[in-house]
C-alpha cells in the first residue's frame, strides 16, 4: 500500500504540470511553471518512498502526452455532451401549444372581385394582409411583385429592407434551388434537399406572400400580371395580381437548337431534373446487373452521353465518372464498371470553351486520363430512344455521320426564351432579342413603362445597341451645336455612353485612337455618319452577359438595392418630382455593373477555377476550394450545414444508391 | 511592466491549479494538490510587488471558471479540428483512380439457358459469380434467395454468416426502408433518405448478389423462383432463379374491407407513399393560401381524413399537426392554420386498441387537448375525391351517415395478400388462411417440400390449429396405446404441443385443470373426441402474431440463425442423415419464439409505450425516449446518423416546407 502511494504522488503532481496550457511560458513566469516539478521531491520525501528511481524524460513525456489527450478527449466528449443538451434544450422549446382563432381576413381576400381585360378575379388583397397590424400596414406600402424563384429573385428578396414594400413572389416552385450543384444532386454526391430553401422561409423576413402560380401575360396599362393556378382536381384558374412595380426573374429553358428527338433527352435545370437523372442512371446500372440483359443492350445500358461542353455538362459527366469509380466499382457486378463509357459531344473544338485555354486543356487531359470520350467539332443530328446520331467535318470538308448507342442522353446547351418571357416579349413593338427580353443599362424593360417593369437573370439581356442612342448623345455633347463633334466633345460623348451602357467601357478604352480611326476625312471632327458606324461597331463588339447565377444573382441584389434606396428617398424624390417618374432610377442608383468573380467547374477529382486573369486548377485541393466556394454562397445556414454534412456521409459512407 | 507581472504571476499558478482534474482528490493525496498553492507566495515575493492584495475567494473562483470554460472550449474547438482534419483526410483516400479491364464472367451469365416448365431463362450464373476467387468458391454452395427487401429479408441477411451462401436477392425496390418512421417523413420531420438503406450496401457484406424484380410465381418441384423484370423501354420480362432454399419475405398490401373509392386515397407503406403524402399536404397548403379559393374549399383543402386508429394512423395525424403548430403556423397566412381540421375515423370504440387501455386513454386526452377530431365505433362506408362517407350507430342502433369534406384520406386499416403470396397460397392445397401464406412453428411454408421455402414476416402466418397434430400428438403421448390420454400422458402432449406450437404456451399453463375441464366423463383420461374439443378449442384462443416490424425483424433473425446453424453442421447433419431431409430444422434450432419488446407510438409532442405489463407515456421525455428506441434500431451508422441530423435539423430550422 505504501509504494502505491508514492507511485500515485509524483504522478498527480505530473498531472498538474502536465496540465499548463501550451502557451503559458509566455503568459506566466518560467519560475511558476517549474514550481510543480520543485515540488515533486518534496512531495515524495515525507511520502518515505524513495526506493523508484525519478523517471526518465521520454517516460514524463508520454505520460505527459497521454494525459493531455486524454484531457483533450474528456474536453471534447464535455464539449459535445454541452452543444448537444443545448440542442436538445432548444428543440424542446420549438414544440409549442399556440391556439388561434378569429384570425382577420380582408373581405376582398375571401372573395376578390372581378376586373382587367379579362374580366378575371384581381387579387387586391391577399389572405395574411391584415392578419396583424405589421401587416396591415404593409398593404398601405407599394405592391412588389416578383415573378420566379430563382437566383435573380432571391437576390431581390435578400436586400430589400423590411418594411419597404408589400412583396408578392410569383413561382411554380415553392422552392428556390441552388443550381450550380445540381449535376452533384444528380448523381446523389449531395441530396437534392440540401440545395433547396423553400421561398415562404426566405419571404418570412419581408412578411412577404407566396403564390404557387405561373405567369402567363401582363397587362402594363393596368398594371396586372395574370397568373395560372392549378386546383386541386388539375383545371387551371387565371388571376390577375396587381402591382406597382414587377421583376421579371423567371430565368429560361433549354435551346432546342432544331435537334429531332429531344423528347428522348435529360435536362438538368431544376431538382426534378436531378432526381430523373439520378433514377435513369440507377435504374441503368439494375438493368445492366441482370444476366437476361443481352452483352450489346448491357453496353447500351451503360453508354452516356452528355450533349454540350460547358459547365453543366462537364460536371455531370465527371460526376457520373465517380459515381463509377467509388459506388458502382464496390456495389455492382465488375463486369457493370468495365462496360460503363461516357461521351461528351461538343460543337466547339473544346470543352468549357468560355474558360481560359489552360483550363480547356487541363479539363481534356483530365478527361482522356479518365477513359471519358470527348468528341469536339460535332454537332448533334438526331436523338433517338436508343441512340444518339452526331456529324463531324473530316480533313477534306465531307460531314460524316456518327452513332452512339445511350440509355441516357443528357441536354445541356445553351438557353431558349420561356413562354412567358416571349409573351412579354411580344407585347412590346422595340422588343427584337430572340433569346430574352432587352433590358436598359438600369434592367428596366425596354418598351414599358419607365420604373415599373424591371427583368434580370436568363429573362433578361442588356441592350448594347449603342448606335440607337445617337441622336440623343449627339445632342448631349454637341455643345456647340454645328452638328459634328469635335475630340472634346467626343470626350463627353464617351463619359456618356459609358453612364448609359457601362458594358461598352471596355471598348471605349482607346478614345483618342477611336477618334482618329473613324475620322475617314481626317477633319478633326466626326460627322453623323462616321459617328453611326463607330457606334454600331462598338455595340457590335460588346459581348452580352452569360446566362449564369452570378450575373442573376448580381442583378438581384442590384435591383434590391435599388428598389430599397427608392422607398428610403421617397420624399426627396417626391420633393424633385422624380417620383415615379423616369429620372427616379437615375437619381437613387447608377446602372448595373458586372462584376465577374471568375468562373469554377468541377471536372472529377479536380477542379478548375477562371478569374479573368489568373486561373487555378488542379486536383483534391482545388476540388475543396470549389466546394467551399459553393459553401459560401448557400442561400441560408440550413443549406449550409446540410451540404457539409453531405460531402462527410459521402465520405464516410459513400453515395446513397437508392432509386430514389 | 512590474505590476503586469505581479498580477500573472499567482494567475498563472491560479491556472495550474484550476487544471487538476476533479477525481484528483481521490488518486492523489491532498498534498500535492495544496502544492501550487503554497507555491503561488513563493513566486510572488520574488516578483517583489506584493501590494495587490490577495484575492478574495470568489474572485478566484470565477476567474478558475472562466479559465476553465476558456480551456473547455479550446480543447471542443481543437478536438473539432481534429476530428474535421480526419474526415477531410479520409475523404481525400476514397477518390480512387482504379481501372479494371476484363473481368472473367460465366457464359452461362452472359447467355443464360432456358428451362423449367415454361422455358424461360434459368440464372444458373450471375454476372458477378466469377468477377474474383472468393466470388467463385460462393457459387459452389447452397443458392439461397431471398425474396422482398423489407425488415424479414434484411433481419436474415444481418444475421448470416459469410461465405456459408451463395445469397440472391429479389427485390422490386433497390433499397430497405425503415417503415416506423414513414409518419414523420410524410411531413418532412424526418428526411425520407434518413429511413432507406441500399440493400446492395447490405448484402455487400455476404457477397451477394440484388436482381431488381418481382417475384411471380414458384416451381418448387424444380426449386425454380419465377421473377418478372422491367426493360428500360418498359417490357417486362420473366426469369427463372434456381433456388437451393427459399425466404418469402414480400410483406403485404392494405386491406381494402371493400370500402369503394380507395383509389382516391393516400397509403403510408413506402417512401413513395410518403413523398406523395407530403406532397399532397403541402399542394393543399399552397392552394388554400391563394384568394382565388373559396373559403368552402379551402375548408375542404385543409381537412385532412385517417382512417383507422392504429399506431400508423394516430403518428400521422399527429405529424400532420405537430406540422401545423410548428411550420404552418410561422409560414403560412394565419387563417390556413385556423381552418385545419384533422379527423381520425376509427372502427373499434377506443384508438390504439392493441395498446393498453391507459395508453389508449391517454392519447384520447391528448387529441382532444389538440383539437384532434376522433371518430370512433365508426365505418368508412366510401370514399369520393372530395369527401368521406362513414356511418355510426345511434343509441337506438340505428346506423347513421355522415359526410366529411377532404382532401387528403389516409388509408391505413389492415393488411392483405399481395399477389405473389396469393400465388404461393394457391399452389399448396393445405394453404387456406386469407391473410397470408400459413408457415409452422419453423417457419416452413405448409406444404411445400421441407427445409426449403420458409416465409415470414407479414407475408406469413404462424399455424395456430393445434387439432390438425391431434393423431401425430396422440401417437408420440400414449405411451400405453389404449387409445386415451391420462393425465402423466396429457403432461407428455402439452411439452409437445410447446415444442410445435410455441404460441400455444400461455393457452396451456393450467395443465390440470385443463384436464379435469375436459375430462366430462371424468374417467381420469381424455377420449379422442374430449381431446379434439380441447385442441380446437386451444388453437381458436391463440391469436396470431401482429403484423408488424418487430415481428418480421425477429423472424428473419430467427432465419439467419438458423441457416447459418445450417450451414455450419452441415458435416455432422449429413453424418446423421438428416442433411436436406425434415428433420435438419428440427436438429439445429428450436421452433420460433416471439419476444415481445413493446409496442410504442407518437402521439403529438408525447409519446406512449406499451411494454406488456408496464405502459409508460408522457410529453416531451417520452417523445426523446422513443426517438431513441428508433434511433437505436437503425439498419446502419449511416441512417443512424442522418436521423440524428435530422432531429436537429428540425430543432434549428424547422421542417423543410419545399415540396419534394
Amino acid at each position: 500500500m505504501l509504494s502505491t502511494t508514492a507511485r500515485r504522488v509524483p504522478a498527480a503532481s505530473l498531472r498538474v504540470a502536465a496540465h499548463i496550457p501550451r502557451r503559458a511560458p509566455v503568459r506566466a513566469r518560467p519560475l511558476s511553471l517549474s514550481a510543480p516539478r520543485l515540488d515533486t521531491p518534496v512531495a515524495n520525501t515525507p511520502g518515505g518512498a524513495n526506493a523508484r528511481p525519478p523517471r526518465t524524460p521520454l517516460g514524463q513525456r508520454i505520460r505527459r502526452l497521454a494525459r493531455f489527450s486524454f484531457y483533450l478527449v474528456g474536453s471534447t466528449v464535455v464539449g459535445t455532451v454541452v452543444i448537444t443538451s443545448a440542442v436538445f434544450l432548444h428543440d424542446a422549446f420549438t414544440y409549442t401549444d399556440r391556439h388561434i382563432e378569429g384570425v382577420p381576413v380582408s373581405p376582398l381576400a375571401l372573395h376578390p372581385e372581378r376586373g382587367g381585360p379579362k374580366n378575371l378575379p384581381v387579387l387586391k388583397r391577399l389572405l395574411g394582409d391584415l392578419e396583424d397590424d405589421e401587416n396591415a400596414i404593409l398593404v398601405e406600402k407599394p405592391h412588389l411583385v416578383i415573378v420566379g424563384g430563382g437566383w435573380g429573385a432571391v437576390g431581390v428578396l435578400n436586400t430589400l429592407r423590411p418594411g419597404d414594400y408589400h412583396v408578392t413572389v410569383v413561382s411554380p416552385e415553392t422552392f428556390t434551388t441552388f443550381t450550380p450543384l445540381l449535376p452533384s444532386a444528380a448523381v446523389g454526391t449531395v441530396q437534392v434537399r440540401s440545395l433547396v430553401e423553400p421561398l415562404r422561409k426566405i419571404i418570412a423576413r419581408l412578411r412577404g406572400h407566396l403564390l404557387q402560380a405561373r405567369a402567363v401575360d401582363l397587362v402594363m396599362s393596368e398594371r396586372l400580371l395574370e397568373v395560372e393556378t392549378t386546383r386541386d382536381d388539375g383545371t387551371k384558374e387565371r388571376i390577375y395580381v396587381p402591382y406597382d412595380k414587377l421583376v421579371i426573374a423567371v430565368g429560361s429553358t433549354s435551346s432546342t437548337h432544331g435537334v429531332p428527338g429531344l423528347e428522348h433527352c435529360l435536362q438538368l435545370k431544376t431538382i426534378e431534373d436531378a432526381r430523373k437523372i439520378r433514377q435513369r442512371i440507377l435504374d441503368n446500372f439494375e438493368a445492366a446487373s441482370l444476366p437476361t440483359t443481352t452483352p450489346e443492350d448491357r453496353r447500351r445500358l451503360l453508354s452516356f452521353v452528355v450533349c454540350g461542353g460547358g459547365p453543366t455538362g462537364i460536371e455531370t459527366a465527371a460526376e457520373i465518372y465517380d459515381l463509377c469509380q467509388e459506388d458502382v466499382m464496390n456495389y455492382y457486378p465488375k463486369i457493370c464498371r468495365e462496360e460503363v463509357s461516357i461521351h461528351v459531344i461538343q460543337s466547339r473544338e473544346h470543352i468549357l470553351n468560355t474558360y481560359s485555354e489552360a483550363i480547356s486543356k487541363y479539363a481534356e487531359r483530365k478527361f482522356l486520363h479518365d477513359h471519358i470520350d470527348l468528341i469536339t467539332s460535332a454537332r448533334v443530328a438526331a436523338i433517338h430512344p436508343d441512340r444518339v446520331e452526331y456529324t463531324t467535318k473530316s480533313a477534306d470538308g465531307k460531314t460524316e455521320r456518327h452513332i452512339v448507342p445511350a440509355n441516357f442522353v443528357l441536354w445541356s446547351t445553351g438557353i431558349a426564351m420561356n413562354p412567358f418571357t416571349e409573351r412579354v416579349s411580344n407585347l412590346l413593338p422595340n422588343q427584337v432579342h430572340k433569346k430574352a427580353i432587352e433590358v436598359d443599362a438600369h434592367l428596366r424593360v425596354k418598351g414599358a413603362p419607365v420604373g415599373e417593369v424591371y427583368a434580370l437573370g436568363d429573362a433578361a439581356t442588356i441592350e448594347t445597341s449603342v448606335v440607337s442612342y445617337l441622336l440623343e448623345l449627339v445632342d448631349e455633347a454637341d455643345k456647340n451645336k454645328d452638328g459634328k463633334i469635335d475630340f472634346e466633345e467626343w470626350e463627353i460623348m464617351v463619359s456618356r455612353i459609358k453612364a448609359r451602357i457601362p458594358m461598352a467601357e471596355s471598348q471605349l478604352q482607346k478614345v483618342r485612337e477611336l477618334f482618329d480611326l473613324y475620322d475617314k476625312d481626317a477633319d478633326n471632327s466626326l460627322t453623323l455618319n462616321e459617328l453611326a458606324v463607330l457606334l454600331q461597331e462598338i455595340g457590335n463588339k460588346i459581348t452580352a452577359l452569360p446566362a449564369t447565377a452570378q450575373v442573376a444573382s448580381q442583378q438581384g441584389k442590384y435591383i434590391g438595392h435599388k428598389l430599397a434606396r427608392l422607398a428610403k428617398q421617397r420624399d426627396v424624390l417626391a420633393a424633385n418630382g422624380l417620383l415615379g417618374g423616369p429620372g427616379a432610377d437615375e437619381a437613387v442608383s447608377g446602372p448595373f455593373r458586372y462584376l465577374h468573380l471568375g468562373s469554377l467547374a468541377y471536372i472529377g477529382n479536380a477542379a478548375v477555377f477562371d478569374m479573368g486573369k489568373m486561373s487555378f486548377m488542379g486536383g483534391l485541393v482545388a476540388m475543396y476550394a470549389w466546394r467551399s466556394v459553393y459553401w459560401s454562397e448557400q442561400v441560408s445556414s440550413r443549406t449550409r450545414a446540410l451540404l457539409m454534412i453531405d460531402w462527410v456521409v459521402r465520405g464516410v459512407w459513400g453515395r446513397d444508391l437508392s432509386r430514389l
